[in-house]
């Protein structure tokens, strides 16, 4: 049968299972967002990450308005099958939409959330 | 107030948000579990990794049956505020409940997972 390595994912009740978006030469991880069936069959066949975007509620290919798609290099699974992990080169090298390298880029400073990174490119420059 | 660090998270409609655990030191990605307000609150506090565990419906000290603890160096938020990101060291380099370093052991290789990783102990000798 064609197309089996989508039947072994464990897609949960939304028909979604998160995925990681990790930097394959740094390591950094760079996003989280989600996946259906057809977003990980598309990444798999063009080798470019495409998502599901549940806020508008179709296929997400990452980069298409920003010009930064992630180049995929590797697809993992983990143990319960439920959550994806993409080993990518983020062209551009800004993931978040705030113009930064990396979405996580907030860490516990005390009680607070301390922003750690600069934000490389204005937002209002990337999405015109 | 004491604490709005935790209400800055943007838990989901059951209370949880995904937490990605990360090797600090080579960057590996070692698994994805569930934290809810509580099990936040006491990896901060504790500088351990405490999860909730959709399974068993109660919080999980991680390595409290095998020893496998993972000592948080840092907690990052993602930019939407729903994913976390621990950077730890994991105590017995195993994270993984197959005897793995990582849950993620395989890998998509044409149209099948492939297994990359070998397992470094037999689980029936981790949970006894």
């Amino acid at each position: 049968m064609d197309n089996d390595y989508l039947d072994s994912v464990a897609w949960g009740p939304d028909g979604l299972v998160p995925a990681i978006a990790q930097d394959a030469e740094s390591g950094r991880i760079l996003m989280v967002a989600w996946m259906n069936r057809d977003a990980l069959a598309r990444t798999a066949e063009t080798r470019e990450a495409v998502y599901w975007s549940r806020s508008r509620r179709k296929l997400w290919h990452k980069g298409e308005e920003s010009g930064h798609v992630q180049r995929v290099r590797n697809i993992r699974l983990d143990c319960d099958a439920d959550v994806i992990l993409l080993e990518i080169e983020q062209v551009g090298g800004i993931a978040c939409h705030t113009g930064r390298e990396s979405c996580f880029y907030r860490e516990l400073d005390g009680e607070d959330w301390r922003v750690t990174d600069p934000v490389l490119r204005d937002p209002a420059q990337i999405y015109r």
